[in-house]
This record gives structure tokens, C-alpha cells and sequence, in this order.
């Protein structure tokens, strides 16, 4: 998606926090190197570190001009608003740099590339406009295929949405890589898609087709790893999003699955809805994605990802104990205390299907491998 | 949709049964009065009451000029093909309708209008490509707020796709309307539009909105009524539909459900899945709706609706009672044997719901009600 080597700005005007800068803060995470500055002029002076707690040394500037100076030649819209428009006050800093030729990489619902406007200002400069979210024009019906590959599908789901389903997956896929494991991650979403440079924001998808195209991403990842580590979205338990959850689920038809949870929410988190009912425990969530999961493949929580980023470090251990004993199964916070535990018990998980699969004949696993 | 008093042709070319002409049975059952003709060209010379048991007297003819004859001004594709494209053997007989100007309505995923074969030919005649499964320009976020009204809604749901659960929908609409109750029908799919001439084809959204539309529609249709009955979609078993299925369920939010199956149907129809997994027993699939809504809003299920079609009346009737006596609860072939204790069932969870909410504080209510 971002196509060539780049030299980004990252537009996260107003909003660069941890909470409102998404698919800023993963970029900074996953692609520092590619990073030159954030645009977000309340902070403008600091570095990305003091305001989000990585991207040490990346400046952030108050404009273009900034950007420019510190050597940027395309602009990341580094928000997921709700809703995906281009939020209104950004529209002259963002017809500024297709201006000056800058290409323009958004994951916004509302695409870019259909705005008349944009459209003719990027022709005039020659360009582009890069619309990740944009799905393909490819409508594949889901069959449970993914169900029965002989590779194991880990899918990361969660308590609610932005709780850390891409983090916990790019996380573990890296661990399993260093064990040697021949590990794929599958993006699934805006920030996923800038990080891994392919993929497809299922939850733009005509929701028809959704399962379809989880499934075919699942497949295609396969063919060349035998753990495919899918990202999540959203939460079967949010009222807006809950949709998009299940048809990944049952698209990509994981065997295991890795419950996130961000420690210290209590409530899933609803714009509009003022409070949203309180969050269920931990093991009533693992109940409800087990059993969703089984009306088309049966999967397994193998593992509880938590994001401590709230907590100071011992009561983010205690946090992780705590849930590990809850669901006595292996739980960490992927960021801050690594992903070990979490590779290992995929990596049992994987010993054991192929086991198996390697014991069964193989038309007695059309349903249910 | 329709846009104004027509006379419709439906083409439904080696494929006018039961089974496969899913939309044109729908308009035939309910606007039988605009359709002048059925094209099968297979069926030629028969009746449609001849080959689907509905549409008394409307001639199956085997071309366009046969439906010129009969009087046909609009053609309506009646079919709601597998990822909803147009048959390739069905275009040229579509751009001889638009050479003709006759308007041409299609509920596909692929929209005519995006066709620019097509639309040259509907610009040149000054004919109309009405799509009625584009979805709507507004990306409204679901937040729960269908949970909250006075209405009571209720949704089909169903054990499978094609089981009856549009059919069920209106004959307990029109059940609640003989009865006084102000009752409005919300058409969620293709065929539902046709009949109601408004609505929204859910699986059609991208999927992030698809709960957020249906919230609306809801909100929109219980300004004028105390008993909103929604058009499920799909099935939370079905490996390709769910995602739609659950999204509909949380936005919605309804209150009452009602369970909807085929007489005789053991299994998921999954295309290209080879046998699927086998149904679960209806009280399984009622436990998993009613878990399934309660991660948004509480609903319960109020009756049963069977589609007996392929059975005699005498198993029909008995089939109706097994499941009754299963869930401990209405159950009935709407087309076959009425609506009337579905009707008394939702009456009284109306009556219910208005008597909790008269009774309790509203504020209490935002969530649970």
C-alpha cells in the first residue's frame, strides 16, 4: 500500500494521543524508520516519544511546512475517526500537500480518491492518492474453507474495539518468526494494512462479503506459513461493530483464538451511547467467542493479551497474573513484557493439529479440523 | 423503489422455481397486481401459479417480445444470484429491454447502474437502472439507541438463509394491522424493498454501518408504530452470512424475536462447501439468539415460524406442533396456516414492554429496556 520507500508525515492534528491516534501510533510502532515528523500543532516542539511514548527523535511540527522542512514527501491521515470522514479542518492541510505533490495515504471510510476536489488537485501535482480501505472489487462467498487448511489460524479478538487485537497479533506473529516458526500476519484493518503493506479493511467490505474476504486473505497467507496470525476487529459484544467481528471470525475460521483486554476498562466504549453496559468478565467473554466461533469451526482461547499501558509496572504484572489465573491459561501484556508464553502455547496448538490432522483421515476433517 | 405504478415483467430465465427465484416469488405473492408476466423461456406457455403455486393467470412467456404482448413496461431481474452478479446469459436480453426504454430493477450486488454498457443504453432510450441494493450515502454508527424506544420490535431470525424469514415478517405485519396494532414492516433485502418499496438491503453496507442502518431504520419506522416487524437476514450459523446477520440483530435491537426454519431442511446450504454442518435442534439455535442479542439487548424469542412447503398439510400441521411443543411456544406456517397466534404472542410482549415502561424510571431503561 504505501507502494515505495517513504518519508512520512503522519497528520494527527489535535488528536496525538494514544487514544485518538490509532493508526498514528501503530505506524510509529511498526514503521519508525519511515517516520519524519507527526503534524499535530497543539504538540508541536515535542518529539512523538514525550506524547505517545514511542518515536524517539521524530519531531512534531505545527504544519506542512514543518513537515516539509523535516524532509516528509507523503502524508498519513493518522486518525481512525469514527465514522471515517476527513475530519473538516484538515481538508486545506490535505489539499496543501497534494499541492505540492505530496502523495496522500488515508484509511478513511470516505475515500479520498472520490472527493472531486482532491481528485483534480492530485491530477494537477501529479499525486496520488492512496485509499487503504478502499475493499477489493473481488466478491468471495465464504465456505468455511479456512476451517480445514492444514495451517493453524490464530484470530486476536477482544473486549471492545482499540484494546490492542493488531498489537497482540503483530506481536506474537514476531515471536513465533524467532522461534523459527514460518509465521504469517494478516491485516484486517487501516493501521494493520499501513504496518504489513497488504491486506484488506474488512470492515469496508460489503458486509455480504466480509466472511469471504477474511477467508481468502487466510488462504493466501497459508501458502507460505503455518501459523497464519489474523488481526481483529472490533467486538462481538459492540453494538456498532459486533457484525464485522463475527464475519472475521467465521471468514477466517481460527482454531485458536487470543482474548485482548485493556486492563482498567470496565465498559465498552460507545460514542453516542453515553455509558454502555459494563464489560463481562474475562471468562464469560472467552465463553461467548468460543461458542460464536463454533456455529461454523470450533476454536480454542489459547492465551489473554492485555494492554497495561495504563498501569504502573507491578500492578500491570499483577494484572496479568490475575487473568492468566482467571482463565488458567498463559496472559501478558505483548508490549511490555513479551510475547513468550503466548508463542509457546500457539506453537503447542500447532503441534497438535498437525498431530491431528496428520493422524485422521482427511475427509473426517472437512467440518471440523 | 419501484418509483410508480408499473407493469413488471420478471425474468427469472431457466430459473423460475421455488428455490431459485427467490425475488420474483416474493413480488408475485406480494404485488401480484403490477406483474403482467414471468420470462422462462423453459416454462413458456404455462402459468406462474402453475410453477410456484402463486400468480393465478400471469403467463410465463419465453422472451422479451412475449412480455411486450402481455403489457410489461419494467423489467425486474428475479433472481438473487450467489455474490449477486447478472447472469452473463441474461445481458443481452437486459440491453434489449433498455433499447426499448423499459426501466430495468435489479436488487444484484453488482449494480447495472455502474455498468457503462448499460448505461449508455438506458441514457440513449431514457430509461432508468434503479438499483435497489446500492446502499445508502449516509454511514450512520450504530449506538444501541433501537434498545431505547417505546416500539416493540421484533425480528425474524432464522436457521438458514431462504427459510422464510421476509414472509414471516410480513404476514405478522399484516396479522398486527388486521388486529389494530400500528405495525410497520422494515425491508432489510431485495425482494423485502420490492414488496415494501422502501428499505435498505443490508448485506449491501459496508459492514462497520450495517448496524448503524439498521438502527435507523428502525428509529424511522416506529415514528408511526407500536410494533416494528424487521426482515432478518441470514443466519449466525451460516459461514458467509453471520457478520450480516449479528450486525442486523445488535442494531435493531429487538425485544422479540421470531425463529424461523424450513420443514425438512437438516442442514446450512453453503455453496461451494460441499455438505455443511448439520442443523442444530431449534431449542439450541433459540438459546444461541437470544445469548447472541443479549451481548447488545436482551430479546427473547415469541413463536416459531415454520416453512412447510415441501410437506403435505397433514405433516405440515404436525410439524408445527412438534416444534411448538420443543420451544413451549407459538409455531405456525404463516402462508399456510396464518399468523394469528404469532399476532397474540407479539401483542402481548408489547403490552409487556409498554407496562415495564410505564412503570419503571426511564433512566433505568437506557440499556436494559
Amino acid at each position: 500500500m504505501l507502494g515505495r520507500p517513504r518519508r512520512l508525515a503522519l497528520l494527527a492534528e489535535g488528536n496525538f494521543s494514544l487514544l485518538d491516534a490509532k493508526t498514528a501510533v501503530g505506524i510509529l510502532r511498526y514503521r519508525p524508520r519511515e517516520v519524519v515528523a507527526v503534524i499535530d500543532s497543539t504538540h508541536a516542539g515535542s518529539t512523538a516519544a514525550e506524547c505517545v511514548g514511542i518515536g524517539e527523535g521524530i519531531p512534531v511540527v505545527g504544519n506542512l511546512a514543518g513537515a516539509a522542512r523535516a524532509g516528509a514527501d507523503s502524508l498519513v491521515i493518522g486518525i481512525a475517526p469514527q465514522g471515517g470522514e476527513l475530519p473538516p479542518t484538515w481538508r486545506s492541510l490535505v489539499c496543501d500537500a497534494l499541492r505540492s505533490g505530496w502523495d496522500v495515504i488515508a484509511g478513511l471510510h470516505a475515500f479520498l480518491g472520490d472527493d472531486p476536489e482532491l481528485r483534480a488537485l492530485a491530477q494537477a501535482s501529479g499525486a496520488q492518492l492512496i485509499d487503504v480501505r478502499r475493499p477489493p472489487a473481488a466478491r468471495p462467498i465464504a465456505a468455511g474453507r479456512a476451517a480445514r487448511i492444514d495451517a493453524l489460524v490464530i484470530l486476536t479478538v477482544g473486549s471492545d474495539c482499540n484494546v490492542g487485537k493488531m498489537t497482540a497479533a503483530l506481536e506474537l506473529c514476531a515471536a513465533l518468526s524467532a522461534r523459527g516458526v514460518r509465521a504469517a500476519f494478516v491485516a484486517t484493518g487501516q493501521t494493520g494494512i499501513f504496518v504489513a503493506d497488504r491486506g484488506v479493511a474488512i470492515d469496508a467490505v460489503p458486509a455480504d462479503f466480509v466472511a469471504g474476504v477474511a477467508e481468502q486473505l487466510v488462504l493466501e497467507a497459508a501458502q507460505d506459513a503455518d501459523v497464519v496470525v489474523v488481526e481483529g476487529q472490533g467486538a462481538l459484544q459492540h453494538p456498532a461493530y459486533s457484525g464485522v467481528t463475527l464475519g472475521l471470525l467465521h471468514g477466517a475460521a481460527p482454531a485458536a483464538l487470543v482474548l485482548c483486554h485493556e486492563s482498567g476498562r470496565h465498559a465498552v466504549r460507545v460514542p453516542g451511547a453515553g455509558t454502555w453496559r459494563d464489560l463481562p468478565p474475562l471468562a464469560e467473554l472467552r465463553r461467548d467467542y468460543e461458542r460464536a466461533a463454533s456455529w461454523v469451526a470450533p476454536a480454542r482461547v489459547i492465551g489473554v493479551a492485555l494492554n497495561t499501558s495504563s498501569l504502573p509496572e507491578d500492578a500491570a504484572r499483577q494484572a496479568c497474573e490475575r487473568a492468566g489465573a482467571e482463565l488458567s491459561t498463559s496472559a501478558t501484556d505483548p508490549v511490555r513484557f513479551g510475547c513468550a508464553a503466548l508463542a509457546e502455547a500457539a506453537i503447542a496448538a500447532w503441534r497438535e493439529r498437525r498431530a491431528a490432522r496428520a493422524d485422521a483421515p482427511r475427509g473426517r476433517h472437512a467440518h471440523h479440523a
